[in-house]
C-alpha cells in the first residue's frame, strides 16, 4: 500500500502536509509519496530527521492555488503537484492520493485523468459528520451543484456503500436531506430523487430533515453539493462559535464560574475533540475510479495523519469495485448527461 | 395596537399559546384577539383568572393540521383558526397575526388574503438567528423552494428594509448565501442573483459561506427557502446536540467534573439562553401586505409572548410602507412569474 499525498495543497502546506506524513509513516506504518517542491519538503524532512521513514518524495514544479479556475489550471498545469499525484495512482504507482488543495482542482483532475466509474456522471464528495450515535455520511458536500435527481440516486447508492464497507455499518440506513418528512415535501429535484431512491437497492429510510445530521439520525445523508457545502460549513462555524461563547461566558462567570470552568476542562477537551472534523481523516471522493481523498484546506498535521489513515482503510475496502458490482446490477442508473 | 393569535396553531396548542397571550397582555400591554375554541380557550383563561386582561376571543369552528395540503385547506376550511385570524387583520380590526401552526397553511392563508406587496412576487420567512454579534435576519427560510433570481433580490431589500426598520441597524450589511465568496461562485440560481443584488440599493456585501451566519458577519443573509430551511432546523438540531453532549461529558466527568458543572451552570444556562430561539419571537412573513408572524411549531408560552412583543414592534416600525416605498423606486423588480 502507497499513498500519494499532495504536499502542496492547503492553508498550511508544505509543512503540516509532511508533518502529517511523519505521522502516519510513524504511526501506521504506511508508505507514502509526497508529490511538490523538493527541497521545500527535503528540508522538513531532514529537520525532523525523518529520513528513514518509508517516506518518497516525487518532485513537482507547479502548484495550483484556490483562486484558479480548477478545470482550467489542472488542464495548463500539467505539472500541478495534485496532477502528478494524481497520475500517481492512475499509473498504478500509488493506491490512494490525498490533497488539502483546492476542491475543485482535486475533483477536476480526478475526473480527468482516473474518470469516473461507468454508471456515475457525477463525483460526490462524502464528508463523515460526528453525532452522538456516530458518524453521518453527508454526501455531495460541494463538488457539484445543479444535480439532477439521478445524481442523488447515485450518491445514495455510493454512500450506502461506503457506510457498510468502509464504516461498517450494517444495513447503512439512508435519508435524502429535505425540508420536511412527508413524501411529497421538498423542491422539484428533490421530489423526483425522493421516487428514485425508494426504488433502489438500498435501505432508504426516506426524508432526513436538517436536524436529523447533527442528531445521527441518518448513516448517510443524500442531498446536492450546494446544500450539502452550506450546512458543511454552516457546522463548522457553530461549533466554533458555541465554544468561543463557552469560553467568553466563563470569562463573564465570576471566580465560581472560573474555578467551574478549570474543573471542567478535560471534560469539554474530550467533548471538543469529538467533534473535530480533523480526527475524521478527510472525505473520500465517491464515483471516480480510483481512491481520492479531500482534505479540508486547514487541515494540520494531525488531520492530515488522520486521512491517511483513512485512506488505507477506504483502499483495503475495496469499496469501488462494490460500486461497480452494484451499479452493474442495478442497470438504469445513467442519466445520459 | 390589536394582535390576532391563532390559538390552535402549534404542538402545544391551545394551551401554550392561550399561557403566551396571558404574558404578553401583562407584560406589553398589547391588546391580543385569540382565534379558535371559544370553550377551550375560556377554560385555560378562567383557570388563570385572566379575565381582566385585555384579551378577547374569536371563535373559529375548524383548525388545519400539519399534514393537510396547507393551500388547499385554506381554501376549502374558511372556518379555520388561521384564516379568520388572518381575516381580523385583512378587515382592520387587527394590526398584526400570529401563528405557530402549519407554516403553509399560514402563508397561505396570508397570500390569500392579504395579498403581497406590489413587486413581489413570493413572501420570505425572514429568520432571526443568534449570533455573538447579534442577530443574523435570514431568508427565505421556509416560504418558498425552487425561487428565481429575481426572488432573492426582492428577500435582500425586504430584509434590508427589515434590518434597518425593525432591528435598527444601520446600513445592514447583505450577503448571499453560498459556497464561496467569489463572485463566480454557486449554482446557476445564486450566480445570477449575485448580479441583480450587486445591482440593487442595498448594502450588498458579496457571497456569505456556511459559516459566516452563526458567526454573524452579515445582518441579513438571502437564501432559497430550501437551503434556509435546511439550515434553519440543522442549527436547531445541533444547538440541542452540542448541550446534550455537554451534559453527557459532565456525567462521565467524574466528581471533580460534576463540581466543575454545577459551578458553571449558572453561565452555561445564560448562554443556552442566548441561543434559545424561542428568545427571539418567531419570524416574520415578508412581502405581504400585512404584518404576519411565524411561530416555531414547538413554541411555549414564552415564545408566543416574544412573539407578539416582536409583533408589535414590527407594526411600529411601519416596515411594510417603507417596502413598497423601495419598490416603487426600484421599478424593474417584478420577474414577472
Amino acid at each position: 500500500m502507497k499513498i500519494a499525498v499532495d504536499a502542496m495543497g492547503g492553508d498550511f502546506a508544505p509543512r503540516e502536509i509532511v508533518l502529517g506524513a511523519i505521522l502516519a509513516a510513524e504511526r501506521h506504518q504506511t508508505q507514502i509519496v509526497l508529490v511538490g517542491d523538493e527541497p521545500s519538503i527535503k528540508k522538513i524532512l531532514d529537520e525532523k530527521k525523518a529520513n528513514d521513514l518509508p517516506i518518497e518524495i516525487k518532485h513537482a514544479t507547479e502548484v495550483i492555488s484556490m483562486d484558479e479556475h480548477p478545470a482550467d489550471a489542472v488542464r495548463v498545469k500539467k505539472d500541478a503537484s495534485v496532477v502528478v499525484a494524481t497520475n500517481l495512482v492512475k499509473s498504478g504507482e500509488c493506491d490512494a492520493v490525498i490533497s488539502a488543495g483546492s476542491t475543485g482542482a482535486a475533483v477536476a483532475a480526478a475526473i480527468f485523468n482516473l474518470k469516473r466509474i461507468k454508471g456515475i456522471d457525477r463525483p460526490a464528495i462524502a464528508t463523515p459528520m460526528p453525532t452522538p450515535k456516530g458518524v453521518t455520511l453527508m454526501l455531495d458536500s460541494g463538488a457539484n451543484v445543479d444535480s439532477k435527481p439521478e445524481h442523488l440516486l447515485q450518491s445514495g447508492i455510493m454512500g450506502s456503500l461506503y457506510a457498510e464497507h468502509v464504516l461498517k455499518k450494517k444495513n447503512p440506513g439512508v435519508g435524502l436531506l429535505n425540508i420536511g418528512e412527508e413524501e411529497t415535501k421538498g423542491n422539484e429535484q428533490t421530489k423526483e430523487a425522493y421516487a428514485l431512491l425508494k426504488g433502489a437497492n438500498i435501505n432508504f429510510i426516506g426524508n432526513a430533515e436538517g436536524r436529523d445530521v447533527p442528531k445521527g439520525n441518518f448513516d448517510v445523508v443524500v442531498c446536492d453539493g450546494f446544500v450539502g457545502n452550506v450546512v458543511l460549513k454552516f457546522a463548522e462555524g457553530m461549533a466554533k462559535t458555541i465554544f468561543h461563547l463557552i469560553k467568553d461566558a466563563i470569562k463573564e462567570g465570576g471566580l465560581l464560574g472560573k474555578l467551574g470552568a478549570a474543573l471542567l476542562t478535560p471534560t469539554l477537551k474530550k467533548l471538543a475533540k469529538r467533534l473535530d472534523v480533523a480526527e475524521y481523516g478527510g472525505a473520500p471522493l465517491l464515483g471516480i475510479d480510483g481512491y481520492v481523498i479531500i482534505c479540508h484546506g486547514s487541515s494540520n498535521a494531525k488531520s492530515i495523519s488522520s486521512a491517511i489513515r483513512a485512506a488505507k482503510a477506504y483502499v483495503e475496502s475495496d469499496v469501488i469495485n462494490h460500486i461497480k458490482n452494484a451499479l452493474a446490477k442495478d442497470k438504469p442508473l445513467e442519466s445520459g448527461i
